[in-house]
């Protein structure tokens, strides 16, 4: 795999020993989230928005609406990077300098391209759906001919990407572990709620298992 | 405020009816956040990389190594793009096509500039410790000259900028509100956890009021 051996774009360049190029690695944080950041540039400008996405086998899926600027500009095949942060915790150090957060991050780069078959679409999209809320694509009405006709897909190939992970206490100066300051890691992590259910649902219709905690 | 009035290059094009322009909005995006992505272009590949930041005033502050490539770049001058993204819930539609996101988000494009003065640099710094974690400030070792020369802070002007915001239950099809099928809304949040002690806490730190839920 590219991301073995990272090319000057994917190197971590600051802190490399938080750098990790592992396919596995790199899949695992892919896999544990569902939202990305993507980067595109329009007449010089760079525009980073954010968009849900599902990873199948070496390629990333990206959707949204056929006329979406985002999603028209993509497609052309420009060069794009997806960056993929899952935040876990605050580190408070002693010291206002050593602060830091923990994090496991995945930076790619790439081109994507549009996907035309109706077939690889749908699939494209029951992957992107599975990766949000797992079980849900069985429970819902399957898009129809003009609703995949209006859904912009694109995939991008795997290829040239980069994980970066912090984890642990927070790391001190030497003279600085004396000091009479609270120490340690504030852990964060993204937590689900209590389902709300529409104010029109149907009677009858009861939360599915895989919302439930 | 320039983003009362959005340029071509911050109007919502998509759904515009969830754009919003008001600088109370805006602010109260930027001010209920603290990590964001900052998109910026290097030889014509773009790079997206999460950071934290700080709001004071019409002001954004962000920081880090002052050996970083990022942060290096932006102190150039060079066009950037921030987006700020709260994630709030999964929407789950009774269709395919209608699931969702509930999201509140700022995009924000400018140019950034360096803060070179220590008194300025040091009280930017405040701003962003501040907002990642209130009260934190004053407990800590401050910044020493060396640790200051040491660290990048940048100052964005927020001119140019949008919110979009989506809440509330699915849109389903009119025909679609009659199928058994559960719909409604599971809400997300960055929760905290307990705080975790450093190993080498000194005896008699305790865990400060500000981490307490």
């Amino acid at each position: 795999m590219a991301f073995d051996s990272p090319t000057s774009r994917t190197r971590v360049n600051r802190l490399p020993k938080r750098g990790d190029y592992s396919q596995k690695t790199i899949y695992a944080i892919l896999d544990a989230g569902f939202l990305c950041h993507a980067g595109f540039v329009v007449d010089g400008q760079p525009y980073v928005i954010p968009t849900g996405y599902g990873r199948a086998g070496d390629t990333l899926y990206l959707h949204g609406s056929a006329a979406s600027r985002m999603l028209r500009t993509l497609a052309g095949g420009v060069d794009v990077c997806v960056t993929v942060t899952l935040l876990d915790g605050i580190v408070l150090a002693r010291s206002a300098f050593h602060h830091s957060m923990n994090y496991r991050s995945v930076v790619m780069l790439g081109k994507a391209s549009a996907v035309e078959a109706d077939a690889e679409k749908a699939a494209a999209l029951r992957v992107i759906s599975e990766q949000i809320v797992r079980g849900r694509w069985d429970d819902v009405r399957k898009p129809t001919a003009q609703e995949l006709k209006a859904t912009a897909v694109l995939k991008l190939p795997i290829e040239e990407a980069s994980a970066k992970i912090r984890t642990g206490p927070p790391l001190d100066d030497e003279e600085d572990y004396a000091l009479n300051v609270w120490a340690g890691v504030l852990p964060l992590a993204i937590r689900a709620g209590e389902p709300v259910a529409d104010p029109r649902l149907a009677p009858g219709a009861k939360v599915p298992k895989y919302l439930m905690k």
